[in-house]
Protein backbone atom coordinates (compact mmCIF):
# COMPACT_ATOMS: atom_id res chain seq x y z
CA UNK A 1 0.00 0.00 0.00
CA UNK A 2 1.58 3.83 -1.04
CA UNK A 3 2.05 6.38 1.31
CA UNK A 4 -1.26 8.13 0.40
CA UNK A 5 -3.29 4.71 0.56
CA UNK A 6 -2.44 4.37 3.89
CA UNK A 7 -3.51 8.28 5.36
CA UNK A 8 -6.89 7.73 3.41
CA UNK A 9 -7.27 4.07 4.90
CA UNK A 10 -6.32 5.48 8.71
CA UNK A 11 -8.83 8.88 7.34
CA UNK A 12 -11.73 6.48 6.46
CA UNK A 13 -11.28 4.81 9.85
CA UNK A 14 -11.54 7.83 12.09
CA UNK A 15 -14.90 8.79 10.29
CA UNK A 16 -16.32 5.93 11.88
CA UNK A 17 -15.39 7.14 14.73
CA UNK A 18 -16.31 10.84 14.65
CA UNK A 19 -15.22 13.27 17.22
CA UNK A 20 -17.40 15.92 16.15
CA UNK A 21 -19.89 17.37 18.27
CA UNK A 22 -22.52 16.27 15.56
CA UNK A 23 -21.04 12.50 15.47
CA UNK A 24 -21.92 11.67 11.95
CA UNK A 25 -21.76 12.98 7.86
CA UNK A 26 -25.11 15.51 7.30
CA UNK A 27 -27.64 13.48 5.00
CA UNK A 28 -27.64 15.76 2.01
CA UNK A 29 -24.11 15.51 1.40
CA UNK A 30 -23.84 12.27 2.03
CA UNK A 31 -24.02 10.68 -1.36
CA UNK A 32 -21.41 13.57 -2.62
CA UNK A 33 -18.77 12.08 0.20
CA UNK A 34 -19.31 8.60 -0.42
CA UNK A 35 -18.63 9.23 -3.84
CA UNK A 36 -15.81 10.96 -3.07
CA UNK A 37 -14.39 8.38 -0.89
CA UNK A 38 -14.94 5.68 -3.63
CA UNK A 39 -12.51 7.01 -6.13
CA UNK A 40 -9.14 5.46 -5.67
CA UNK A 41 -7.06 9.12 -5.81
CA UNK A 42 -9.52 10.86 -2.95
CA UNK A 43 -10.86 10.96 0.01
CA UNK A 44 -12.61 14.14 2.22
CA UNK A 45 -11.67 14.83 5.78
CA UNK A 46 -14.53 16.75 6.62
CA UNK A 47 -18.07 18.14 5.46
CA UNK A 48 -20.96 20.50 6.47
CA UNK A 49 -23.75 20.44 4.25
CA UNK A 50 -24.54 24.41 4.92
CA UNK A 51 -26.20 25.06 8.99
CA UNK A 52 -27.65 27.95 10.59
CA UNK A 53 -26.06 28.35 14.17
CA UNK A 54 -25.67 30.67 17.27
CA UNK A 55 -22.09 31.05 18.81
CA UNK A 56 -20.50 32.82 21.74
CA UNK A 57 -18.56 35.84 20.26
CA UNK A 58 -14.90 36.50 21.23
CA UNK A 59 -11.68 36.22 20.95
CA UNK A 60 -10.41 32.93 20.25
CA UNK A 61 -14.40 31.50 20.47
CA UNK A 62 -14.49 29.49 17.67
CA UNK A 63 -11.96 26.97 18.80
CA UNK A 64 -13.64 26.40 22.33
CA UNK A 65 -15.76 22.87 22.12
CA UNK A 66 -18.68 24.70 24.06
CA UNK A 67 -18.64 27.74 21.90
CA UNK A 68 -21.52 26.70 20.07
CA UNK A 69 -24.82 27.36 21.56
CA UNK A 70 -27.38 25.84 18.96
CA UNK A 71 -26.50 24.59 15.54
CA UNK A 72 -29.03 23.04 12.58
CA UNK A 73 -28.63 21.47 9.19
CA UNK A 74 -32.72 22.20 8.18
CA UNK A 75 -34.40 25.09 7.65
CA UNK A 76 -35.44 27.53 10.58
CA UNK A 77 -38.26 29.21 12.22
CA UNK A 78 -38.14 32.85 14.38
CA UNK A 79 -40.00 30.45 17.23
CA UNK A 80 -37.32 28.31 16.87
CA UNK A 81 -35.06 30.74 17.40
CA UNK A 82 -36.93 32.58 20.45
CA UNK A 83 -36.63 29.30 22.24
CA UNK A 84 -32.96 28.59 22.14
CA UNK A 85 -31.79 29.09 25.71
CA UNK A 86 -28.91 31.79 25.81
CA UNK A 87 -25.58 32.09 27.75
CA UNK A 88 -24.45 35.64 29.07
CA UNK A 89 -21.96 35.84 26.65
CA UNK A 90 -22.50 37.80 23.20
CA UNK A 91 -23.99 35.71 20.51
CA UNK A 92 -24.16 35.51 16.87
CA UNK A 93 -26.57 34.59 14.34
CA UNK A 94 -24.89 32.72 11.30
CA UNK A 95 -25.56 30.28 8.27
CA UNK A 96 -22.51 28.64 6.92
CA UNK A 97 -22.50 27.22 3.26
CA UNK A 98 -21.52 23.99 2.23
CA UNK A 99 -18.10 22.64 2.69
CA UNK A 100 -15.90 20.00 2.08
CA UNK A 101 -12.23 18.97 2.38
CA UNK A 102 -10.84 16.69 -0.19
CA UNK A 103 -6.74 14.70 -0.08
CA UNK A 104 -5.87 13.83 -3.32
CA UNK A 105 -2.37 12.73 -4.51
CA UNK A 106 -0.80 14.53 -7.24
CA UNK A 107 -1.74 18.59 -8.66
CA UNK A 108 -3.06 17.13 -11.80
CA UNK A 109 -5.83 14.97 -9.33
CA UNK A 110 -6.63 18.56 -7.34
CA UNK A 111 -7.12 20.63 -10.34
CA UNK A 112 -9.21 18.37 -11.78
CA UNK A 113 -11.54 17.98 -8.54
CA UNK A 114 -11.04 21.68 -8.27
CA UNK A 115 -12.28 22.36 -11.77
CA UNK A 116 -15.58 20.08 -11.26
CA UNK A 117 -16.39 22.05 -7.99
CA UNK A 118 -16.04 25.51 -9.86
CA UNK A 119 -18.28 24.40 -12.41
CA UNK A 120 -21.23 23.37 -9.92
CA UNK A 121 -21.11 26.68 -8.36
CA UNK A 122 -19.10 26.08 -5.66
CA UNK A 123 -16.98 29.18 -6.46
CA UNK A 124 -15.02 29.34 -2.95
CA UNK A 125 -13.02 26.28 -3.74
CA UNK A 126 -9.35 26.30 -3.84
CA UNK A 127 -6.30 24.22 -3.15
CA UNK A 128 -5.11 25.05 0.17
CA UNK A 129 -1.99 22.89 1.02
CA UNK A 130 0.58 20.27 -0.22
CA UNK A 131 2.46 17.65 1.19
CA UNK A 132 4.67 15.48 -0.73
CA UNK A 133 1.86 12.24 0.34
CA UNK A 134 -1.56 15.05 0.56
CA UNK A 135 -3.00 17.93 -1.37
CA UNK A 136 -5.77 19.54 0.43
CA UNK A 137 -8.51 20.91 -1.36
CA UNK A 138 -11.00 23.24 0.39
CA UNK A 139 -14.44 23.25 -1.72
CA UNK A 140 -17.04 25.70 -0.28
CA UNK A 141 -19.54 28.51 -2.28
CA UNK A 142 -20.23 31.84 -1.52
CA UNK A 143 -23.60 32.01 0.32
CA UNK A 144 -23.43 33.26 4.44
CA UNK A 145 -25.11 35.05 6.97
CA UNK A 146 -23.55 36.49 10.21
CA UNK A 147 -24.99 38.92 12.43
CA UNK A 148 -25.42 39.72 16.17
CA UNK A 149 -28.17 38.20 17.89
CA UNK A 150 -27.58 38.37 22.07
CA UNK A 151 -25.92 39.74 24.40
CA UNK A 152 -26.58 39.14 28.71
CA UNK A 153 -28.72 36.07 27.58
CA UNK A 154 -31.27 38.70 25.97
CA UNK A 155 -32.11 38.71 21.97
CA UNK A 156 -31.17 42.36 20.81
CA UNK A 157 -32.46 41.49 17.29
CA UNK A 158 -35.75 42.28 16.63
CA UNK A 159 -38.79 40.18 15.20
CA UNK A 160 -38.66 41.55 11.70
CA UNK A 161 -35.36 41.24 11.12
CA UNK A 162 -35.29 37.35 12.74
CA UNK A 163 -37.93 36.83 10.14
CA UNK A 164 -35.63 37.63 7.06
CA UNK A 165 -32.94 36.10 8.47
CA UNK A 166 -35.05 33.22 8.73
CA UNK A 167 -36.30 33.06 5.14
CA UNK A 168 -32.76 33.84 3.71
CA UNK A 169 -31.01 31.18 5.58
CA UNK A 170 -33.55 28.80 4.78
CA UNK A 171 -32.71 29.77 1.10
CA UNK A 172 -29.33 29.22 1.28
CA UNK A 173 -29.87 26.11 2.72
CA UNK A 174 -31.94 25.41 -0.16
CA UNK A 175 -29.27 26.73 -2.68
CA UNK A 176 -26.55 24.84 -0.75
CA UNK A 177 -28.41 21.29 -0.94
CA UNK A 178 -28.80 22.03 -4.75
CA UNK A 179 -24.77 22.62 -5.33
CA UNK A 180 -24.54 19.55 -3.72
CA UNK A 181 -26.48 17.99 -6.18
CA UNK A 182 -24.79 19.62 -8.87
CA UNK A 183 -21.24 18.37 -7.19
CA UNK A 184 -22.48 15.19 -7.03
CA UNK A 185 -23.81 15.09 -10.84
CA UNK A 186 -20.85 16.11 -12.56
CA UNK A 187 -18.26 13.65 -10.32
CA UNK A 188 -20.67 11.35 -11.53
CA UNK A 189 -20.50 12.30 -15.59
CA UNK A 190 -16.76 12.55 -14.62
CA UNK A 191 -16.34 8.67 -13.66
CA UNK A 192 -18.99 6.84 -15.67
CA UNK B 1 9.63 38.77 -23.17
CA UNK B 2 7.56 35.53 -22.27
CA UNK B 3 4.02 35.05 -22.15
CA UNK B 4 3.77 35.59 -18.08
CA UNK B 5 5.48 38.57 -18.44
CA UNK B 6 3.22 40.07 -21.35
CA UNK B 7 0.25 39.30 -19.25
CA UNK B 8 1.30 41.04 -16.06
CA UNK B 9 2.60 44.01 -18.21
CA UNK B 10 -1.08 43.75 -20.08
CA UNK B 11 -2.49 43.86 -16.64
CA UNK B 12 -0.79 46.28 -14.97
CA UNK B 13 -1.58 48.89 -17.63
CA UNK B 14 -4.87 48.47 -16.82
CA UNK B 15 -4.78 49.00 -12.96
CA UNK B 16 -3.14 52.52 -14.02
CA UNK B 17 -7.04 52.69 -16.40
CA UNK B 18 -8.82 50.99 -13.61
CA UNK B 19 -12.65 50.34 -14.12
CA UNK B 20 -14.29 49.81 -10.85
CA UNK B 21 -15.98 51.84 -9.51
CA UNK B 22 -13.64 52.94 -7.05
CA UNK B 23 -11.32 53.95 -9.43
CA UNK B 24 -8.10 52.93 -7.48
CA UNK B 25 -6.49 51.11 -5.01
CA UNK B 26 -7.61 50.66 -1.53
CA UNK B 27 -4.83 52.24 0.63
CA UNK B 28 -4.39 50.22 3.06
CA UNK B 29 -3.99 47.40 0.76
CA UNK B 30 -1.38 49.46 -1.39
CA UNK B 31 2.16 48.63 -0.20
CA UNK B 32 1.47 45.09 -0.83
CA UNK B 33 0.04 45.12 -4.31
CA UNK B 34 3.27 47.33 -4.74
CA UNK B 35 5.33 44.89 -3.32
CA UNK B 36 3.67 41.85 -4.62
CA UNK B 37 3.91 43.51 -8.19
CA UNK B 38 7.64 44.13 -7.98
CA UNK B 39 8.31 40.31 -8.08
CA UNK B 40 9.47 39.08 -11.35
CA UNK B 41 7.23 35.86 -10.66
CA UNK B 42 3.89 37.51 -9.39
CA UNK B 43 1.41 40.57 -10.25
CA UNK B 44 -2.08 41.35 -8.60
CA UNK B 45 -5.02 41.34 -10.48
CA UNK B 46 -8.15 42.76 -7.99
CA UNK B 47 -7.75 44.06 -4.68
CA UNK B 48 -9.98 45.02 -1.23
CA UNK B 49 -8.71 45.89 1.73
CA UNK B 50 -11.85 45.08 3.69
CA UNK B 51 -14.96 47.35 3.17
CA UNK B 52 -18.77 48.10 5.07
CA UNK B 53 -21.49 48.09 2.31
CA UNK B 54 -25.46 48.09 1.38
CA UNK B 55 -26.00 45.95 -1.34
CA UNK B 56 -29.85 45.34 -3.07
CA UNK B 57 -30.77 41.65 -3.08
CA UNK B 58 -31.99 38.90 -5.39
CA UNK B 59 -30.69 37.03 -8.21
CA UNK B 60 -27.38 37.35 -10.01
CA UNK B 61 -27.60 40.97 -7.91
CA UNK B 62 -23.52 41.23 -7.35
CA UNK B 63 -23.25 41.23 -11.24
CA UNK B 64 -25.25 44.57 -11.56
CA UNK B 65 -23.16 47.51 -11.69
CA UNK B 66 -25.68 49.75 -10.00
CA UNK B 67 -26.39 47.05 -7.31
CA UNK B 68 -24.20 48.82 -4.31
CA UNK B 69 -26.13 51.45 -2.39
CA UNK B 70 -22.72 52.26 -0.17
CA UNK B 71 -19.44 51.65 0.48
CA UNK B 72 -16.82 52.55 2.53
CA UNK B 73 -13.40 51.20 3.61
CA UNK B 74 -13.20 52.87 6.89
CA UNK B 75 -14.66 52.71 10.17
CA UNK B 76 -18.76 53.45 10.00
CA UNK B 77 -21.60 54.46 12.49
CA UNK B 78 -24.76 54.07 13.11
CA UNK B 79 -25.56 57.57 11.73
CA UNK B 80 -24.05 57.16 8.72
CA UNK B 81 -26.04 54.09 8.07
CA UNK B 82 -29.57 55.98 8.88
CA UNK B 83 -28.48 58.62 6.11
CA UNK B 84 -27.68 56.38 3.05
CA UNK B 85 -31.00 57.23 0.71
CA UNK B 86 -32.73 53.57 0.74
CA UNK B 87 -33.84 52.12 -3.06
CA UNK B 88 -37.37 50.23 -3.01
CA UNK B 89 -35.78 46.83 -3.06
CA UNK B 90 -34.69 44.72 0.08
CA UNK B 91 -30.88 45.31 0.09
CA UNK B 92 -28.18 43.79 2.99
CA UNK B 93 -26.18 45.35 5.37
CA UNK B 94 -22.36 43.62 5.10
CA UNK B 95 -18.79 43.76 6.05
CA UNK B 96 -16.27 42.33 3.62
CA UNK B 97 -12.93 41.37 4.33
CA UNK B 98 -9.65 41.47 2.88
CA UNK B 99 -9.35 40.21 -0.67
CA UNK B 100 -6.39 39.80 -2.95
CA UNK B 101 -6.09 38.17 -6.57
CA UNK B 102 -2.59 37.12 -7.47
CA UNK B 103 -1.39 35.84 -10.60
CA UNK B 104 1.54 33.90 -10.93
CA UNK B 105 3.44 31.68 -13.36
CA UNK B 106 4.31 28.40 -11.89
CA UNK B 107 2.50 25.90 -9.09
CA UNK B 108 5.99 25.92 -6.83
CA UNK B 109 5.73 29.84 -6.59
CA UNK B 110 1.74 29.90 -6.52
CA UNK B 111 2.42 27.53 -3.15
CA UNK B 112 5.30 29.00 -1.82
CA UNK B 113 3.05 32.45 -2.09
CA UNK B 114 -0.25 30.44 -0.62
CA UNK B 115 2.00 29.76 2.60
CA UNK B 116 2.43 33.58 3.02
CA UNK B 117 -0.83 34.06 2.77
CA UNK B 118 -1.99 31.49 5.09
CA UNK B 119 1.09 32.06 7.73
CA UNK B 120 0.02 36.04 8.09
CA UNK B 121 -3.46 34.66 9.09
CA UNK B 122 -5.37 34.49 5.87
CA UNK B 123 -7.24 31.67 6.50
CA UNK B 124 -9.43 31.57 3.48
CA UNK B 125 -6.64 31.79 0.91
CA UNK B 126 -5.88 28.88 -1.94
CA UNK B 127 -4.74 27.98 -5.69
CA UNK B 128 -8.19 29.10 -7.35
CA UNK B 129 -7.24 28.04 -11.67
CA UNK B 130 -4.37 27.06 -13.78
CA UNK B 131 -3.62 27.76 -17.29
CA UNK B 132 0.00 26.91 -18.36
CA UNK B 133 1.28 30.65 -18.05
CA UNK B 134 -1.22 32.07 -15.66
CA UNK B 135 -1.83 30.41 -12.34
CA UNK B 136 -4.48 32.39 -9.71
CA UNK B 137 -4.41 32.26 -6.64
CA UNK B 138 -7.63 33.73 -4.20
CA UNK B 139 -5.96 35.13 -0.95
CA UNK B 140 -8.72 36.08 1.83
CA UNK B 141 -9.55 35.70 5.40
CA UNK B 142 -12.56 35.21 7.60
CA UNK B 143 -14.00 37.95 9.18
CA UNK B 144 -17.66 38.65 7.69
CA UNK B 145 -21.02 39.85 8.61
CA UNK B 146 -24.00 40.03 5.90
CA UNK B 147 -27.85 40.67 7.60
CA UNK B 148 -30.76 42.27 6.36
CA UNK B 149 -30.69 45.74 6.26
CA UNK B 150 -33.77 47.45 4.57
CA UNK B 151 -37.17 46.73 2.28
CA UNK B 152 -39.19 49.58 0.83
CA UNK B 153 -36.81 52.09 1.16
CA UNK B 154 -37.06 51.66 5.05
CA UNK B 155 -34.28 50.11 7.96
CA UNK B 156 -35.89 46.87 9.22
CA UNK B 157 -32.90 46.86 11.80
CA UNK B 158 -33.23 47.76 15.25
CA UNK B 159 -30.69 50.88 16.69
CA UNK B 160 -29.33 48.07 19.53
CA UNK B 161 -28.09 45.70 16.64
CA UNK B 162 -27.09 48.49 14.10
CA UNK B 163 -24.80 49.68 16.96
CA UNK B 164 -23.67 46.29 17.08
CA UNK B 165 -23.00 45.61 13.86
CA UNK B 166 -20.82 48.89 13.77
CA UNK B 167 -18.91 47.95 16.48
CA UNK B 168 -17.97 44.61 15.08
CA UNK B 169 -17.55 45.70 11.17
CA UNK B 170 -15.10 48.90 12.72
CA UNK B 171 -13.13 45.59 14.75
CA UNK B 172 -13.36 43.41 11.99
CA UNK B 173 -11.73 46.00 9.48
CA UNK B 174 -8.99 46.53 11.99
CA UNK B 175 -8.07 43.33 12.09
CA UNK B 176 -8.04 43.13 8.45
CA UNK B 177 -5.86 45.64 8.23
CA UNK B 178 -3.38 44.39 10.80
CA UNK B 179 -3.30 41.23 8.50
CA UNK B 180 -2.52 43.40 5.16
CA UNK B 181 0.39 44.59 7.26
CA UNK B 182 1.62 40.86 8.27
CA UNK B 183 1.59 39.63 4.90
CA UNK B 184 3.70 42.75 3.81
CA UNK B 185 5.79 42.08 6.55
CA UNK B 186 6.31 38.13 5.75
CA UNK B 187 6.66 39.29 2.30
CA UNK B 188 9.32 41.82 3.06
CA UNK B 189 11.15 39.08 5.23
CA UNK B 190 11.38 36.91 2.43
CA UNK B 191 12.41 39.16 -0.22
CA UNK B 192 14.79 40.76 1.49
Amino acid sequence: MDKFNKIKEDNLAKIKYDKSSKGSIDEPILTLVNQINSLPDFFTTSSCSGRISVIKDGKGITKQRNAWIFKKHQAITVEELKSIVLPKERCSLKFETVILHIATNSIDNAFKMLKIARDSGWKKSGIISYKKNKIMLECSSTEVLAMPFSKEGRIIANDEILEEFCNQANEKLEKAHMKIKKFTKNLQLLTD
